[in-house]
């Protein structure tokens, strides 16, 4: 599938199969990561890859909207030292993480780190130091269904652009 | 070119050739934006396609580090409204532009907006509402050369990957 078909069949997966997530391509997905923008070419971001069950469930026990987790084969932690575009950077680092997951079959959801009251909590779990920032934590596993990577519904495109002036 | 291939070959390009980009791709390029996950889908983005010589001058001029905007063909202006995530979604969306350009041989710079003091300036020369967050402002054009798309050295892979623990 082209760049285009994986950024449009991308969407939030949080049912996951029970098949478990071969070690290379949690790597191959990390690496996707690591070739994204930041600002300076300070390359801030650190990713803790989880797969053990007993942290993935503590992971989901700590987040709010991420109780899901505790059913993925992996959770990716994406942490930042702290400069002035850590969270842009790690953004970009995180859209890549799911983009590749999604041209590997892998489902994949988003959850919230940074602003979140349990960052630090993510942070203590995982042995983070304190300087760090938590950008995002990925759930990743393969979907229960083939059918789950169909394009989501959005907002129209004519809706959304505005040519020369807002 | 398959994804991991892009997002390898993605990376900031800063001069452009004369040749003008074709309005469908400009619009195939906003398009795949639109598909980013948004936290609550809330879909805060709006885009506003700038091609006006006169307008990327300005633009050029107002950014820190954004001079070479005036040589662009094409400047794609992301604002959102100002919701808790936004900056994680329009980086996200942001990430998706700089991707479906690279794959449609368009080279493309992230300048940032956000925390930019120059942000109520653009805001003001496109007429968005002041109400809107001014996220970033990519560059697109067709690289001089086309050895502008290779693999950038980035931090070794096993200097950021963490198994299980940070």
């Amino acid at each position: 599938m082209d760049i285009l078909g994986v950024i449009k069949t991308r969407r939030s997966i949080r049912e996951f199969s029970d098949r478990p997530i071969a070690g290379e391509l949690i790597e191959k997905i990390i690496d996707a990561a690591r070739f994204a923008p930041t600002a300076r070419n300070i390359q801030p971001w650190e990713f803790v890859a989880v797969t053990e069950p007993g942290t993935l469930n503590k992971i989901a026990d700590i987040t709010e909207h991420g109780k899901f987790i505790a059913q993925a084969k992996c959770c990716i932690v994406v942490f930042s030292s702290d400069t002035k575009y850590y969270l842009e950077d790690g953004c970009a680092a995180t859209q890549n993480i799911l983009l590749a997951a999604t041209s590997l079959g892998i489902g994949s959801c988003w959850v919230a780190g940074d602003k979140k009251a349990y960052s630090g909590q993510i942070a203590g779990l995982l042995n983070a130091p304190g300087s760090f920032k938590l950008v995002s934590l990925i759930a990743l596993g393969y979907p229960v269904s083939e059918d789950s990577f169909k394009v989501a519904e959005k907002r129209p495109f004519k809706e959304l652009i505005h040519r020369e002036k807002f």
